[in-house]
């Protein structure tokens, strides 16, 4: 089976928006061995929506669709189905009182504008949507399946798990594709490559890829077969070959982020973490307590963005900061050493450094980072220069994830 | 003049990466008037990616590429321009030595795989990549401009903005295209479409319409002119008309954050911040630390996860912890008003919440979240219910935007 992917909405073409419902339906089709031939989209017009409706009816046994399904003149999805298959729109009461009860249990009043989200084309099938007000649509052309969910992707995943997938998973048949991505981080793209070089050569199954994402280095492994047993033990031979030559680059897998990894080993070897943050804001300690459960690891962190704050929160000496400044080795080192002590934890992680645009210096550029990692046997500090061509938040970001495998590398042991 | 962006990468019909690029492109290039009919995104394989350019080339006048210029064997998109044009490829030796020096500039020797990426199509143009090792390509097709670039996003966006935007402007000739948007919090889309339902007429020009997004409202006008002059008067007018009609709903514009609205306030009333977190674990601060210049208004934050933080930090008493429990109307106005003590400002922001998906119970359920505001005159609390729809990352983000538009509120006199 295949399948295309459609997302209807001019806040897409006009770039304000970014389509994040097309990657997490991929997602789920691939798990269910449906391939993705293509994700388009197009602004909300009539015509456009028709068109690559019956492009996709053309070509492939599934099309998923996503927005235009709101309560204003420019959501036009209903429409355009309706055009496709040459059929009137039909109002179904049954659905507006359902719309009528979602802004009840909210204790509003429905607008009147929510009716026409009650309104079906002739010959499909409303799908009830159990997190707003826009109801889906599911019908059948020229012998390709269409399903037509909100765009808001919280509305559109509930929708997916409880009504498409179940009709989805019997028709998907035999042949499985099963995928998965090794994330690496601590080495580029062309040195990861270069190890499993091999792996890569085309027209293999698995095929095996790199892409590169904010300095994470994914290694995808995509494989096809003919059974899920089949298709699975290919996967597990390249992972395994994978890890085995890549090491400790490897940190996670799927969805994994950094700081999933580092919680899980804080969780195994039940450590503790504090943190003091000065460029990041906060951020550090955010991505940190990501991971449910986090409280078990997680002590405390302090945001000491002012000289004043470094001082009266972690004791940072006023003449150390005027002496080295406040982004230096030294003060690293005394605040991951006084948030240690502090929080009573088995690690601490501090991060001064500049974030930019401004407040740079030839002697310290923007971009220039020192993270402290202390622990029982005393704070190691290590200088990062992250370069003139990021953003602020690249840097914040990238800051965070040197901060995080500091401690990964440290928790195994390197 | 209109335009097709094409997106190449197994990755993203995976669904394993999300493709931001298409977004950031669409933005430049509504800027420059230049109107995109559609994204499309294809796997890393050589048919599809050249059938997508020859669809491009028969359609619009400019098709923006990016993906597939890695130094892997999957990376074909040079080949399938090659194929669309039917030429071969050339090794062009000036920048074979540029990717050389920029591995020399990062103190590295060049692996022998990125010698691919000094290799283009007969007929078309290299264009200098100054981020990173994938030259991009520039060629004509059929009377349409077809610029490859890389799919790392910062290497793209340098590209763009340094050799694609340049070629671009001047042939983007008279019509303009002006958008904007008005990003709003507090209210659902349905309300805020029906306070401005006459400017979301069909035919219109602006064309005015709203999404969702997370909870913020946008309101995108997008408004077509002869002359740049007219669309801005056009535009004006209409944002004018909105913003009256929306009052303190709305917080910003364009790409404009919750937080950049608060910062923005905190830098003209020269108003000082401290934040006290459980639940959102250090994001309030990242958010309120995300703009430049944000040592002017934040003073620090302290991320008092555990109980213990609690008292140590912020002297919250242990049995009123007890007593109460840490998701607490109390609580939070003790977290708030010591918060703003102990840090000198002029407010403080406290949160604490059971962010899930474990740790509620039917009193407090998952989603239950206290927000404090403290200032000179005492302090405020907020209970908020955001329900069992959500995951973690929703709850905490929430939060944050919650907490960020008390103390805008406040801040605007509210």
């Amino acid at each position: 089976m295949n399948a295309a992917i459609l997302s209807i909405g001019t806040e897409l073409t006009l770039g304000q928006t970014v389509d994040t419902n097309s990657a997490w339906l991929s997602q789920r089709l691939a798990e269910l061995g449906i391939r993705v031939q293509w994700h388009v989209t197009v602004p909300d017009e009539l015509e456009p929506i028709r068109q690559e409706l019956e492009r996709a009816c053309a070509q492939v046994d599934v099309v998923l669709v996503t927005g235009g399904l709101g309560p204003t003149a420019d959501d036009l999805t209903r429409d355009a189905l309706a055009a496709l298959m040459g059929v009137g729109l039909e109002r179904r009461e049954e659905y507006v009182e359902q719309i009528r009860a979602f802004f009840a249990s909210r204790g509003r009043d429905m607008p009147e504008a929510n009716i026409v989200q009650a309104m079906f084309p002739t010959g499909s099938e409303p799908i009830t949507n159990t997190c707003g007000t826009a109801p889906g649509i599911r019908a059948r052309w020229k012998d390709t399946l269409i399903f037509i969910m909100p765009g808001v992707p919280r509305e559109m995943r509930v929708m997916y798990d409880r009504d498409v997938l179940p009709v989805l998973a019997p028709l998907a048949g035999e042949g499985v594709i099963l995928a998965s991505t090794l994330y690496c981080f601590g080495a580029g793209e062309s040195d990861i490559a270069e190890k499993i070089r091999d792996l890569m050569a085309r027209g293999r199954n698995p095929t095996v890829g790199t892409t590169a994402q904010q300095t994470v280095i994914g290694v995808r492994i995509h494989v096809q077969g003919r059974t899920r047993a089949e298709a699975q033990a290919l996967l597990d031979r390249d992972r395994e070959e994978i890890r085995r030559r890549l090491g400790t680059l490897v940190f996670g897998e799927n969805n994994d982020q950094l700081a999933a990894a580092v919680a899980a080993l804080l969780f195994d070897k039940q450590k503790t973490i504090a943190t003091a943050e000065s460029c990041t804001g906060g951020l550090l300690a955010g991505r940190l307590t990501d991971i449910p459960g986090s409280s078990r690891y997680f002590l405390q962190g302090v945001v000491t963005y002012a000289n004043e704050a470094k001082t009266a929160l972690l004791g940072v000496p006023a003449d150390l900061i005027a002496r080295h400044g406040a982004v230096s080795r030294e003060v690293a080192e005394v605040m991951a050493t006084a948030c240690r002590q502090r929080a009573n934890a088995d690690f601490a992680l501090s991060v001064t450094g500049i974030a930019g645009p401004g407040g740079g210096t030839a002697q310290k550029p923007v971009g220039l980072v020192y993270i402290g990692l202390a622990d029982a046997e005393g704070c190691q500090v290590t200088e990062h220069r992250l370069g003139d061509c990021l953003t602020r938040d690249e840097i914040r970001d990238r800051t965070c994830k040197a901060a995080l495998n500091r401690l990964r590398l440290r928790l195994l042991g390197e």
